[in-house]
């Protein structure tokens, strides 16, 4: 097993569940609304560079595409930076969250970057997209935990909304025609790249039949270099082709109107998705990075807005 | 990928179809009812010896639990065993329906062995064991497919008969709390066994978070005997650990009754799957092994028992 293995987080990532942090759009920090006029940090400033172009380049394509349908972020100060006492942890949590009239639920963007006891160091960048009950689309889903020069977890996937066995058409629509196989199956061709099977039987519940969760390993011997030229641009592609679907056959199409008894159905499981991601992720994995003060109120912070 | 990989299944197997294969107990055929008296044939003649004791000891652990749980065998002659015109492919499917007061719908065995135009031969063994609308358990599914004496392609899994993303409790009780997991984490610590992924995304999607789908490939200088000696030890202790939870969790607990409307949900799900198993598994490829005339005949009998 990868060294990776024995990071603090047991599932994919804190931030697999921060992605689905919201604030409403009715909060009144006064701080917050001016922070929010200007554009939200984007620099990454700890990852490693090739992670940091990739992150910049997906995040502008979706930012670009999705243009008016996003608002301006209202996430408050100390969630847009924050760290831990002594200084070792920092991170970074951004969220837009779509217009009224968009089927956008909200947009998040995230890094962290934690020191380890070995003299190493994590750094985990995310970009997650969700969409609202208007749609039954899929969410994106999108998470780089690069937990050595030459070894990193990688976590893609259009997470679906649907039962998969009870909706063969959804399978068909938006994973068989837009051949989401084909980057797996590449990444799967590699000879660095093998498998990774979450801890959380419920995490892998949640992904999709085409979704990419991987260990990339270059070995102790390994150069940096090759890493690099790994995200840039075997992960770059797959990733860039993933973002495509999701903006093309997802989050692009004119919302057709789902009925009202579908709508509460996807929401009970979204919110279900939701609930069990702050229990099991979350609420005990953020206490280890950020010390307790920290977690606390970013958790409390979390429930509020999942109202759960 | 394997030599395997390129056998003419582009799914498990014809056999994770034929898993669905029932006769409707109102069958009015003398002959299998004659047939029906004596013991099915159990030998599996085709089978290398460590997959045969293996099929052996499963079926019998299976047959001697459920006990009187399961009918007589009612399956025709020409399906107990059937073979192509030249006599260079041979199989034999026998199912057992589950009694009236039983939670049991069904228990298949099968076999099929098919010479290929290299001079090897494929053997593949199935056991499958699906639980009818009276109790949301899951279904049993084993299938092992010989390709050649170094290689094989292993499916076992718990099949769910819930989307285990609204159910989590189903997904704690069935998967986490029977450590399903742990039989998956053994053979995929083993240096000869690697993914084997379904080109059906349906059946991907058919399969649980702990489904053990594998491909085991000692190469081709490899020895037949440490292929023996991995069906009889690891792959026969993973086998047996899955068959006894579903014993003991599943097949073995007094049925508390589910819902009328919860009920009509499991039977369209159980039939989605074997309507698709048929259209995208079955009618495509029992042609190819047996020829046009046995493989109607068997897949017409299928359609019939199915009424899809």
């Amino acid at each position: 097993m990868l060294a990776l293995s024995s990071h603090p987080f047991p599932l994919l990532s804190p931030l697999f569940s921060s992605a689905f942090l919201r604030f409403p759009s009715s909060s009144t920090r006064p701080s917050s609304a001016i922070a929010s006029m200007a554009r939200p940090p984007t620099d990454f400033p700890y990852l490693p560079p090739a992670d940091r172009d990739l992150m910049l380049s997906l995040l502008t394509t979706v930012e670009d595409r999705l243009g008016s349908a996003l608002l301006p972020s209202n996430v408050s100060p100390d969630v847009l930076r924050f760290q831990n006492s002594n200084g070792s942890a920092h991170g970074s949590v951004n969220i837009r969250s779509g217009s009224q009239s968009s089927p956008v639920d909200f947009v998040l963007q995230s890094w962290l970057n934690c020191k380890t006891p070995g003299g190493g160091e994590i750094n985990i960048a995310s970009l997650f997209a969700f969409l609202n009950s208007s749609t039954d689309a899929p969410h994106l889903l999108f998470e780089l935990i690069h937990g050595s020069p030459t070894s990193i977890v990688l976590i893609m996937d259009l997470i679906p909304r649907r039962d998969l066995v009870l909706h063969p058409d959804y399978l068909d629509k938006f994973y068989q025609q837009t051949d989401l196989d084909g980057p797996r199956r590449h990444l799967d061709s590699l000879p660095q790249v093998s498998p990774y099977y979450s801890s959380s039987l419920f995490i892998r519940s949640v992904l999709s039949p085409t979704s990419i969760a991987v260990s990339v390993d270059f070995g102790k011997e390994g150069e940096a270099s090759a890493m690099e030229e790994m995200v840039a641009e075997h992960i770059g592609g797959a990733a860039k082709k993933i973002v495509e679907v999701w903006l093309e056959k997802c989050a692009g199409v004119r919302v057709l109107g789902v009925a009202e008894g579908e709508r509460l159905e996807l929401e009970r499981r979204d919110e279900l998705i939701k609930r069990k991601a702050v229990e099991i992720d979350l609420a005990a994995n953020l206490p280890r990075m950020f010390g307790p003060e920290v977690a606390e109120r970013v958790v409390a912070e979390i429930q509020m807005a999942f109202r759960v």
